[in-house]
C-alpha cells in the first residue's frame, strides 16, 4: 500500500472564466489546494478575491486544467505539459480529437464536461456546475493509469460523473446530440425567420414543439465557428446522414407512401419516448395554460401556488397573444402536479388548462 | 335593428372524439344547446351521459363543427352542408387547402384550433382545450359576414383567439412551424437512435438541447400519414428550403468560412430572441439571466421580487444545463427594469446577469 498524499491535493486552472472558475471554486470547496491565472490580470485578482483560487503558483500541481477558449486550448495545454514536468494536464474543450492528435502522450487526458449554462465569465461561475453532469475523459493507448485517476480525481472531486470515450467516438456523438441539432435548429429558426417577414402570423402559429425545437439556437453564436470547423468531419458526416434521411422522407411524401412516413414516425416516437434522463418522461409531463394579464405580479401568483405545493416546474414560458397584453403562460409540470396547480389556481380565479406534452 | 336571437345558439357536432368532445363539452359550458353524433354509436352515448351533448338531432343547429380524422372531413362536411341548409359547417383538421378547394361556399369556414393534446378520444376530451389558443379560421371570397361571424363566436365562447388566414397561406405557415419541425425531430431521433445502436454512450451525452429538439417526436404518430399527402406540396417545399440551408451550411463548414457560420448562427439567434413578439421594442428589452437550482420555490422567489418592483416580465423560460439538475431562468425586460431586478436578486444571493436582448 502507497502513503495516502500530504496535505490537500494540489491544481492549477489556466483560464479563469466560467468553466475554469467553476472547476476552481469547486476543487477549492472539495479542499484542493487551487492556484490559477487568465490572461486577464484583473479576472485572476477577481478570482484571488473570490476566494476560486489562493496565490500558489501552480509549481506543485498535481494537475493542470486548461480552460481557455477553444482555439487556444493546444497551444497553451503544450506550453503547460512543457512547463510543469510532474502534472497531468486535462482540458474542457468541446471537441476532442484534434487535441488528442496534437497533445497525446502519458501526461495529457482530454475531457468535455457536459455542462454549460447560459451566463460567461468568472462571475457565471460556481462550484456546483458540474455536478450530476456527465464529463467525458478521452484516454489513449499512452494514457497511464495514475495519469487517468489523477484527472478523475478532479472529475469525482466536481460531482460530475465521468465517462470514458475514445476521442473520436466522443467527436461522432457530440455532432449527433449537441453540434447538428444547434446548427439545425438556428437553420429552422432562420428559414421560419425569412417566412415571418411576408407573414407576421407565423409568430402566432409558433406554438410549443417550435419553440422547444429552436430554443437551442437563442445561445451565443461566437463558439460555433470554432465547433464546426474543429468538429468538421463528424458535423458534416451527422449532417449528411440527417438530410439523406430527410431526402427519404420527402420522397415518400412525395410519393404519398403513408406505411413509410408511419414507420419511420413511429420509429422516432418510440426511442424518444425511452430516451433516458433524470427529468421525467415526455409522457410522464404535462403543459398547464393560463391565460394571464400581461402584468407584474400574476406570474409570481402562479408560481408562489407551485411553490406552496411543493410542484416542481420543469419548464415555463409566456406566449404573447398578438392582441394587445394578454398573453398565456405556459408551465411543465409532471402530469399529476399539472391537474393539482391547475386545480388551485381555478380556486383562485384563474381559468386554466391541462394538457399532455 | 334584428332582434336578438331566442333561446341558447345551437350547435352540432359530428365526430366527439378528443376535438369534437371539447368543442361540444366547451360549447355546452359557455351555454350552447349542443347536439352531435358519432359514427360509434357508444360514443354518442357516452357523450350524452357526460352531458357533453343533449338528445336534439341538430335539425335547427345555427353551426355544424366537423372533427372526423382529417381523410373523411371532405365527405362528411359537404354532407353536412347538404342536410342542414341553413347552417355554417366548419372544421377542425390541420391542413385546409384541400378542404376549401372542395368545400368553398357562403355556408363553409374553415377552421384549425392551434391546441391539441397527446390525448386521443372522447375521455381525453375536456372543455377547457382551447382557452389561450390560437384557432385560424379559413374565410375566402365567397364566405358571409354572418357565416364568419358565427364560426367566431364558436372560437370565442371555447376561450381561443381567432386567426383570419387563406388556406393556403394557413398550410405554408404551419408546414414550417409545426409540420416540417416534427419530421426534422423525427429524423433526428431516428438518425441518433442509429447511433445509438452501436454507441450507447450516445444517450448520456444527450442533454438538454437535444431532449427539448426531439421532445416532438414523442408524440403519437398515427395523424402524419394524412397531413403529410393533404399538406404535400408546402411540405416538400419546407423540408426542401430546409434543406438547402443545410447544404449551405455544410459548405461553409467544409470550407472553413467561419464568417458565413457566425452570421448564420447569429441571425438565429435573435430571430429566437425576438420569437415571442413582446409588445415594448425589443431595442428596448434586456436579459436578466438566474442560474438556478432545479426546485420548487426557487421560480416564485424570482417573480415575486420582479413583482414587489412593479416589473412587468415579458418573456421567460428556464434553460437546462447539464442533465436536467440545474438550470437558468432567463427573464426578459424593459431594459431598466432588468437592472432593477438583478440588483434585487443580487441583494438576496442570487448570482445574475444583464444583458440586450
Amino acid at each position: 500500500m502507497t502513503s495516502p498524499p500530504e496535505g490537500p491535493r494540489r491544481a492549477h486552472v489556466v483560464g479563469l472564466g466560467l468553466i475554469g472558475g467553476s472547476v476552481a471554486l469547486g476543487l477549492t470547496a472539495a479542499g484542493w489546494a487551487v492556484s490559477g491565472e487568465d490572461r486577464d490580470a484583473a479576472t485572476t485578482a477577481d478570482a484571488l478575491a473570490l476566494g476560486a483560487i489562493g496565490r500558489g503558483d501552480g509549481a506543485d500541481a498535481a494537475v493542470v486544467v486548461v480552460a481557455v477558449p477553444t482555439s487556444h486550448v493546444a497551444e497553451v495545454a503544450a506550453a503547460q505539459l512543457a512547463v510543469r514536468a510532474g502534472a497531468v494536464v486535462t482540458d474542457v474543450a468541446g471537441v476532442k480529437g484534434p487535441l488528442v492528435a496534437a497533445l497525446d502522450g502519458p501526461r495529457y487526458v482530454g475531457g468535455h464536461p457536459m455542462a454549460g449554462s447560459e451566463q460567461s465569465g468568472l462571475h457565471g461561475a460556481r462550484p456546483d456546475l458540474f455536478v450530476g453532469a456527465t464529463w467525458v475523459l478521452t484516454p489513449t493507448d499512452a494514457t497511464t493509469p495514475a495519469g487517468y485517476a489523477t484527472a478523475l480525481s478532479v472529475v469525482r472531486d466536481l460531482g460530475a460523473t465521468a465517462l470514458a470515450l475514445r476521442a473520436d467516438d466522443h467527436d461522432r456523438l457530440v455532432a449527433m446530440v449537441s453540434h447538428v441539432p444547434h446548427l439545425v435548429a438556428g437553420a429552422m429558426m432562420n428559414e421560419a425567420a425569412r417566412l415571418a417577414e411576408s407573414d407576421a402570423a407565423l409568430l402566432r402559429l409558433a406554438a410549443g414543439g417550435f419553440r422547444d425545437m429552436t430554443r437551442i439556437a437563442a445561445g451565443h453564436p461566437a463558439i460555433w465557428p470554432d465547433v464546426c470547423v474543429e468538429n468538421r468531419d463528424a458535423i458534416l458526416a451527422g449532417l449528411a446522414a440527417l438530410r439523406g434521411r430527410l431526402a427519404r422522407l420527402e420522397a415518400a411524401i412525395a410519393g404519398k407512401d403513408r406505411a413509410t412516413i408511419l414507420e419511420e414516425l413511429a420509429a422516432a416516437s418510440a426511442a424518444r419516448r425511452h430516451l433516458p434522463g433524470s427529468t421525467p418522461d415526455p409522457d410522464e409531463l404535462a403543459y398547464v395554460r393560463v391565460p394571464v394579464p400581461d402584468r407584474p405580479g400574476v406570474l409570481a401568483e402562479v408560481t408562489t401556488v407551485a411553490s406552496d405545493a411543493d410542484l416542481n416546474i420543469y419548464d415555463l414560458e409566456i406566449a404573447h397573444s398578438s392582441e394587445g397584453r394578454a398573453g398565456v403562460l405556459i408551465l411543465v409540470l409532471e402530469a399529476q402536479g399539472a391537474s393539482e396547480l391547475a386545480s388551485r389556481l381555478e380556486a383562485r380565479g384563474l381559468r386554466c388548462a391541462v394538457e399532455p406534452l
